[in-house]
C-alpha cells in the first residue's frame, strides 16, 4: 500500500473534521494526536470506518506519522496556535528531508507565520500558513482555505485545498494562493476581525429591534426575512435559528444566556494592526472593544442604579423594520471597505501582491462571514482591480446612497432613546468623514504647532511642505520637537 | 568648582528648555549633544548667561559629560524613542558608577522602559523612564513630570523633578514617584491618548460650530467663553488663539492648514495596549482613528464628488452653543473614564500600585491636557481611592446627568446633517452600554457557540459555569475547539 498524502497532527475537533473531508475526497491521511487517547477514540469513533477503508492512518508517534506519509511530504498542523505551534514545529521539522512542507492550519499571527517560514526555509523545508474558516462545519464539509507562505509549497498544497474547500454558486472552490510570507494568516486575521465586525451589527440589530419591543419570536421572523435580502448570509441565517430556539421547557435559550462576550484575539489583533499600518478600522475597533465593554458586568449592573438616562424603549413608527436591514447593509458595507483598506495596505506594505477581488471571491462560501454580499465586491474588483476604496465603486456608492438616510434615523432614533449602537455610529462617521472634503483636523494641526512646533502641511502649497507659524509671538523655532503628540 | 548635579544628553528644544528649567532652579547641568554644533549653539545662545555663571556646562564628549557630574550620577536623555535610547545608553553605560541613575525623558514605549531597567540593574545601575510633559513651554517653565523605574533612584530625581515642575494652584509640584518599571512612560502614554482623544473633541466642536455657520471669529469667541467654564484648560485656551489668528494678510491661518492630522505613535500605542488589556477606550480609538482617516486626503476628495448624503449644515434652532460645551464636556468626562480604567487596569497586571488620585493631581498644571477638570478628577479619587470607574463618582454621575441629553441632542443632529462626530459618537455609546443592564452580547455569545462550541454563561447561573447548546440538532460536541472567533 503506498504512503499517506498528507500528515495531520492535532486532532480536536476542526483537525478531526479536516481528516474527514480530506478523507472523503479520495486522499489518505496519517494522524497524530499528542495525547494517543484522542487518536484512539477518533480511529473508533467518526473516522472508524475510513480507517478500515486504508484512507485514515492513525499513528502513536510522529516519527511514525512521518514515515507513514509520501514525499515529499505535506504535514498539516491543527493545534493551539501560539508558542504550541513552535514546539510542534521544532519536533516535526527534525523529521523531514528538504522539499517538503509544513502547513499550520490554525489561527496564527501573520508575523509569526512569517518568522517561521523563514527559519524553516532555512533549513531547506518549505512553510505554509493557512487560514481555515468555516467552524467545525466548514472543516468537515467545505471551508474556505487562505494559505500563504513559501511559493514552491503553491503546488503540494493546492490539489489537497482546492478539493476540500467549500465551493460557491459558480462552482469555484473557496481557496486561493493568496502570496508569501503571512500573507494567508493575515487575510485569515482580516476575516475574522470582519467577523467580530459583522456580529456586532447583528447584535445592534437585536438591541434595536428589542428596543422597538419585538419578542424573540418576532425578532427571529425578522432575521428569517432577512435571509431573503440583501443581508443573505450565513450569520443571519444562525440569528434566526438562534432566537427561535427554546430549551426543553420551551424557553428561548437567547434569554438565558449571559451577555458577556468572549473573544480570543484575532479580533484585537485586526484593530491593533489596523492602527499600525494607519488604516481607520472603526468600526470593528468598536466591536471589539463592545465585546471587552460587554464583559464588565459588575460594573455596569452598579452603573445602571446610578446612571441617569433614557430607558432605551423606542416608540412605535419612530423607525421601521426595513430602516434597521438598512443600517446593518450600509454598516457592513462600511466594514468591508475598512476591511479591504487594510488589506490593501497590507499587501503594499509587506510587498504581496494581493489579488482583492480573489480575497473576496473565496469568503464567498465555507467561511462564517459568507454572504451574497461578497459575491457583490468580488464583482466590484474584477470591474476594477485598482479600485481605491470599495465604497468608490459604483455598486456600492449606490447601494450607500440608499442606506444612509435610514442608518441616519437609526442612530439618531437609538442615540435619542438610549440605546447603544456603537458599530452603526462608527460607520455613519467614516461614510460622512470619508466624504467630507473638509474635516476639522486642520485644527489638530493647528494645535500640534501652537505646543509642539510639529508644522502643518497647507490648502494651496503642495503635500510635504511644512509650515510654522509662531501662535504666541515669543518666537519659539521652527524645528519639530521630540515631543510627542 | 563642585561637580554638576546632573547631566543631560539631547540639545533639542525640549533638552535645552529642561536644562535651562534646571539652571533656574539652582542646579549645575552638563550639557552634551550628539552633534557637536547645536552645544555650541546653545552655549553660545540661550545658555550663555548660565554657562558664564557656571550653571551650565558644555561637553563635547560623553565622557567628559559623565566626568563632570558629582557620584552618584544622574544622565538625563532627552533624545528620539527606540533605537537611538538604547544606543546612547549603550554609550553611557560603560562610563558610569554602580548606583548612578540613567534617566529617559522622551516618549519611550513602558515595555522599552521595563526592559531597560532590568538590562541596567544587572549592571548595577539604576534606572528610570519619565514622562515629560507641557512642550517646549512646559519644559522651560514647569512641566508635568511622570516618572518610574529603578526604586532607588527614586530618592536621586526626586528633589530635580519636584523643583522644576508646574505647580497646581494648591502649590504641589507637577510630579510623583509612580512606581517601578514602565509605569512612569505608562502613565505618560496615557495622557497623550487622552490628549488625542481632548483634542478630537475639540475639533469636533469647531466642526458643528462651522455647520452651524459660525465664522472663525465667532468661533474664537466661543472658545474663549468656555475658557470661564467647565471646559476651562489649556487646549482650550490655545483652540481660542488659534482661531483668532490671522496672517501678515489679515486671513485667518487656520483656514490655511491642511486638514491632514499627524500622529507619532502614543495615541495608537494607547489604543493597542487598551486592546491588549481588554479595556475599551472608544473615545481616543475614534480620535486616533479620525486622524487616519483625516490624512487620505486624495481619496476623501474623490469620494467627496461620488458619495450621497446632506450637506453638513446644521440650521440654525436645532443645537445651542451651550449643548456643544456639554456634548465636549460630556465626552470628556467618559474619555478620562475609560483611561483611568486603563491606568487601573494596567496597575492590577503590572502590580504598579498606581494611586490614581496621584495621576489626575500631577496633571492638573504643566501638561498638554491640564485642565481645571483634573482637579475633579483628583477630588473623586481622593474622595474614594478604589473608585471602580470615574462615572461612578457622585460628582461625574451629575455631570453625565445634565450632559446627556446635550450629547445626544449634537449627535443625533450632526448624524441627520451629516457632520461627522465619531468621538461623541463613541463617547455616548458608551455611555448608554456601561448603563445598560442587559446588552445584546448574549447573541453574540450565542452565534459563537452556534459555529464554534465556544459555551456560554448563563444569567442564572455563578461566573465560569460554561454551557453549550446543541444549536442545530446534529450534536456537536461541547468542547471548545481551537476555532478562533
Amino acid at each position: 500500500m503506498s504512503g499517506a498524502d498528507i500528515g495531520l497532527v492535532g486532532l480536536a475537533v476542526m483537525g478531526q473534521n479536516l481528516v474527514l473531508n480530506m478523507a472523503d475526497h479520495g486522499f489518505r491521511v496519517a494522524v497524530y494526536n499528542r495525547t494517543e487517547v484522542a487518536t484512539n477514540e477518533f480511529a473508533a469513533g467518526v473516522g472508524a470506518a475510513n480507517v478500515a477503508a486504508g484512507s485514515i492512518v492513525p499513528t502513536s508517534e510522529l516519527g511514525e506519522l512521518v514515515a507513514a506519509v509520501e514525499r515529499p511530504r505535506r504535514i498539516m498542523l491543527m493545534v493551539r496556535a501560539g508558542s504550541v505551534v513552535d514546539a510542534v514545529i521544532g519536533q516535526v521539522a527534525p523529521l523531514l528531508d528538504r522539499g517538503d512542507v509544513i502547513i499550520d492550519g490554525g489561527n496564527s499571527l501573520y508575523t509569526d507565520t512569517a518568522r517561521r517560514q523563514e527559519s524553516l526555509e532555512a533549513q531547506g523545508l518549505l512553510y505554509v500558513g493557512t487560514g481555515v474558516s468555516g467552524g467545525e462545519e466548514g472543516a468537515r464539509h467545505g471551508p474556505s482555505i487562505m494559505p500563504g507562505g513559501s511559493p514552491g509549497a503553491r503546488e503540494l498544497v493546492e490539489p489537497i485545498f482546492e478539493a476540500i474547500a467549500a465551493r460557491a454558486d459558480d462552482g469555484a472552490p473557496c481557496t486561493a494562493w493568496l502570496g508569501p510570507g503571512g500573507s494567508g494568516h493575515f487575510v485569515k486575521m482580516v476575516h475574522n476581525g470582519i467577523e467580530y465586525g459583522d456580529m456586532q451589527v447583528l447584535a445592534e440589530a437585536y438591541a434595536v429591534l428589542s428596543a422597538l419591543g419585538c419578542d424573540n419570536q418576532a425578532m427571529a421572523e425578522v432575521f428569517d426575512r432577512w435571509r431573503a435580502g440583501v443581508l443573505h448570509s450565513y450569520l443571519v441565517d444562525i440569528t434566526a435559528e438562534i432566537l427561535a430556539a427554546t430549551d426543553g421547557d420551551g424557553n428561548a435559550v437567547i434569554d438565558q444566556i449571559l451577555d458577556a462576550a468572549g473573544q480570543k484575539g484575532s479580533g484585537r489583533w485586526t484593530v491593533t494592526t489596523a492602527l499600525e499600518l494607519g488604516q481607520p478600522l472603526t468600526l470593528i475597533g468598536e466591536a471589539v472593544m463592545a465585546r471587552q465593554l460587554s464583559s464588565l458586568v459588575d460594573n455596569r449592573a452598579r452603573a445602571a442604579g446610578l446612571l441617569d438616562g433614557p430607558d432605551g424603549r423606542i416608540t412605535d413608527g419612530q423607525l421601521s423594520i426595513d430602516d434597521i436591514e438598512l443600517a446593518v447593509y450600509g454598516s457592513k458595507i462600511i466594514s468591508y471597505a475598512q476591511g479591504f483598506m487594510l488589506l490593501a495596505e497590507a499587501s503594499a506594505e509587506f510587498g504581496w501582491d494581493l489579488d482583492l477581488g480573489v480575497v473576496a471571491s473565496i469568503w464567498r462560501a465555507g467561511c462564517i462571514i459568507r454572504a451574497r454580499f461578497l459575491d457583490d465586491i468580488t464583482e466590484a474588483y474584477r470591474r476594477s482591480s485598482d479600485l481605491a476604496n470599495l465604497v468608490l465603486d459604483e455598486f456600492f456608492a449606490d447601494a450607500l446612497a440608499t442606506a444612509h438616510p435610514a442608518m441616519r434615523r437609526v442612530v439618531a432614533v437609538a442615540v435619542s432613546a438610549g440605546v447603544p449602537v456603537p458599530a452603526y455610529s462608527s460607520a455613519l462617521a467614516f461614510y460622512d468623514g470619508f466624504r467630507s472634503g473638509r474635516l476639522p483636523a486642520n485644527l489638530i494641526q493647528a494645535q500640534r504647532d501652537y505646543f509642539g512646533a510639529h508644522t502643518y502641511e497647507r490648502i494651496d502649497r503642495p503635500r510635504g511642505e511644512f509650515f510654522h507659524t509662531d501662535w504666541t509671538g515669543s518666537g519659539g523655532p521652527t524645528t519639530s520637537t521630540s515631543y510627542d503628540a
